[in-house]
């Protein structure tokens, strides 16, 4: 038999097959400080030679692993020493932008910046957005449902896509690239390859919807003694701004107090307030809207749900009240070692949910410290907690604080980053072995050898 | 073998296995005036019920037909004289309002209009609306992937799910009842129920997003002498409103002018322009809002790609422009006997695609008068034609006209009405052999022995 890496070469040529020191020089991940232990890296460069490349791993029975642009936080991309990784990053054009549609077609390799630069030159948005923009690819954020900074105002990844094409286990091309936002014939097959973290088959090519773009902001900080009225504030300023509210970042007190001062940032608001939140409404007319928010605070100002407020008046306001809220570095490095955490929980169980996990961190681990903030408006909170150590057994026995309060809840283990191997055992905390079941056969059906992406999401002993 | 009806009986009692003269009574479907030609109809009252039915047919190898309110216009629920009727009539309630979280939990059978209803005494609204509301049913809305009148702001059905419980072919209760905008954990199987017309699960419940009401909105019927005007008055107005946009309902001249004539309307606008637009906006601060709207509408006409316009001051003037484009009594009976269509074209290549259906139908049927009009914003086209019969193979003909030439654009057989019966020979024009095969499988999978709606949107022949 040929070997494995004389037959890639074969179809995509020598350059486009990386082996040896050149494979062990790239990072394996963005997590991860290893070196690449695949057996060899292949970069097609179309989804012709992408299904060659999947019709000869068919036949010789070999697992492979998908790589975009390795911004994945569950260790879904990192490649076992068995496996044969394929990065989509040559494959990375965008080949078409409809302005009257409004929808833009790009490879799976094109990055997220450069299908939001592509919108921007017809004056329209990509309405999916966080900071790995120039790295995280639209195969991977497809596969991973990503969300990010904009999911209040225009969802998830999923929502975002229209069409795509995807490569099966056995090399075919399946074509679903669907341009409508109508279009009601037979299944909507494209939903399976969403969000299943390319273990179903690999995205090539997506059809894209993109926004009109915003013409004007509106940015504040206020505060509020009571998580009812941080709930009760979301409520009233997504009716009072009909729909234009784009951010909801809630933080808790010794969050906000922590950044503030271990930061070094300006107290935009005193400390002592129980809970901040960083509000955002984008919209088309500077003037009207302004007036819109400034009632729409007034309201809550008047029924006494916030009890402080600084509007944003410039840019450079703006940036300070989001500099405070994205300042990751700051509680990475006090609560050290980190252990961060990606949940969902509905809002009304939030603040019992978190008082549970607080309760029972601080009985379990006597060295607990931790803080939570998170995008309300979608269910998301994101805890960070340190207990002096973040060896494996100590990760897992606090992931299971985390997770298993979220069972009664119905929350989830993963908001927006996904399963991956890093996940794979508190699948269970969020899926009933009735779904798990359901996840298998799918897989069974569409990858019967377990090619891609072997492992993620679920393994054989998930819920046995 | 003891008789299905008494087995039925004994699951849901006598009651509520209709037969006879009691189930010939019944309409067949809205479309049909036949009357009701299953062996029986089933009315379960819970999905324990339901289950057991499943559980028995799938013993008896007896196919099933899902009613919910028979508001369908593809035949999907018109029931064969070999086929148990299941209707959901009697799961009607809405089981919890999650006024925080903006969620609401309702049984299969509750309609559009109870949903509505239930929402609204939360200061909520339910984003899926037209005519059929009261009939209309949560289960046949999110198996059909209903749209309606909202789905520029709201998006379809599909959109509104946050969860979903299905009762398998086997009996199988599969819960997915997820409550959370972000839960990244694996497969999202609830994806494969939307949308798929009953085939592989029947929708027990679900658990569906609301939004604010708005609390004000902004009509106008505007003029464009140019397709290329509407197109960019579409792109400038969803731009100038931020969103706000909630309808963009296009009427080519001849539908315009025909609608007034024959319908008695008065004439909101004056003949003889080439292309009408009813233009709605909806938001949450009526001031404000108007300001934007005029001031959106300024721009248009000062970019000239408007040339005449009517906004609406009070409601009675909005409902005499909504009446003009709702009126479709009046083109069903001028056009006499009707042949209505329901089809999707990207907007740039709409005008073509217009253009060469009118030169194709004029050239093969000498008498035929057809109008267009539609949800430009959704890609969304309705025409109504007449060739002087409606005899099922002038159907044809005219239908082999409108759908083959879908295909060079990437056009939609079917927007928002599904596929059922009706449509299923057309399937090919909008979905290749590919998909159609995957579709094949994924039912073996779900349902291997064809019990569940079998025969909609696709049969055995389909692509062969």
């Amino acid at each position: 038999m040929i070997d494995l890496v004389s037959e890639l070469e074969r179809i995509t040529g020598t350059r486009d097959v990386v082996v040896g020191a050149d494979l062990r020089a790239r990072a394996a991940s963005s997590m991860n400080v290893e070196s690449h232990r695949a057996i060899a890296l292949v970069r097609p460069q179309s989804t012709e030679e992408l299904s060659e490349i999947m019709a000869l791993c068919n036949k010789r029975g070999q697992a492979v692993v998908i790589q975009g642009g390795l911004t994945g936080l569950v260790d879904g991309a990192l490649a076992g020493a068995d496996e044969l990784a394929i990065s989509l990053e040559r494959m990375n054009k965008i080949e078409s932008v409809d302005a009257a549609g409004r929808t833009i077609t790009a490879m799976a390799g094109a990055t997220i910046q450069t299908v939001q630069r592509a919108a921007s030159e017809h004056d329209l948005l990509f309405g999916v957005d966080w900071g790995a923009r120039g790295s995280a690819t639209i195969g991977g954020s497809i596969s991973a449902n990503a969300g990010g900074n904009a999911v209040l105002r225009y969802g998830m990844m999923r929502e975002q896509v229209l069409g795509l094409e995807v490569v099966l286990a056995d090399g075919t091309v399946m074509s679903m690239m669907n341009s409508l936002i109508k279009n009601n014939t037979g299944y909507d097959l494209k939903h399976l390859f969403i969000g299943s973290e390319g273990t179903l088959g690999i995205v090539t090519r997506a059809v894209l919807r993109l926004r009109p773009t915003p013409r004007s902001v509106q940015t504040a900080l206020i505060a509020a003694d009571d998580f009812s009225d941080v709930v009760a504030l979301l409520g009233s300023l997504d009716a009072g701004l009909a729909g234009g509210l784009s951010a909801f970042e809630v933080m808790w007190q010794e969050h906000y107090e922590m950044i503030v001062k271990e930061g070094g940032h300006r107290r935009v608001l005193p400390d002592g307030y129980p809970y901040y939140v960083v509000i955002e409404a984008t919209g088309s007319n500077a003037e009207a809207d302004a007036v819109k928010f400034e009632a729409a605070l007034g309201d809550a100002m008047e029924a006494k749900i916030i009890v402080d407020a600084a509007l944003c008046s410039s840019t450079s306001q703006r940036q300070k009240v989001w500099k405070i809220r994205e300042d990751v570095d700051t509680f990475m490095r006090v609560l050290d070692p980190p252990i961060p955490f990606d949940v969902s929980v509905p809002i009304r169980d939030m603040e019992e949910y978190v008082s549970k996990v607080y309760a029972d961190m601080k009985s379990t681990f006597p060295r607990a410290r931790g803080t939570v903030f998170g995008h309300l408006g979608d269910n998301n909170l994101h805890f960070c907690w340190t207990v002096g150590s973040n060896a494996p057994e100590t990760v897992e026995a606090v992931s299971k604080v985390i997770y298993s309060k979220l069972t009664p809840y119905v929350g989830s283990v993963s908001a927006e980053h996904g399963i991956g191997l890093a996940k794979r055992k508190y699948l269970k905390y969020s899926r009933s072995c009735e779904e798990i079941e359901w996840m298998k056969r799918l897989k069974q059906v569409f990858d019967p050898d377990d090619l891609l992406n072997p492992g993620r999401i679920f393994d054989a002993n998930c819920c046995e």
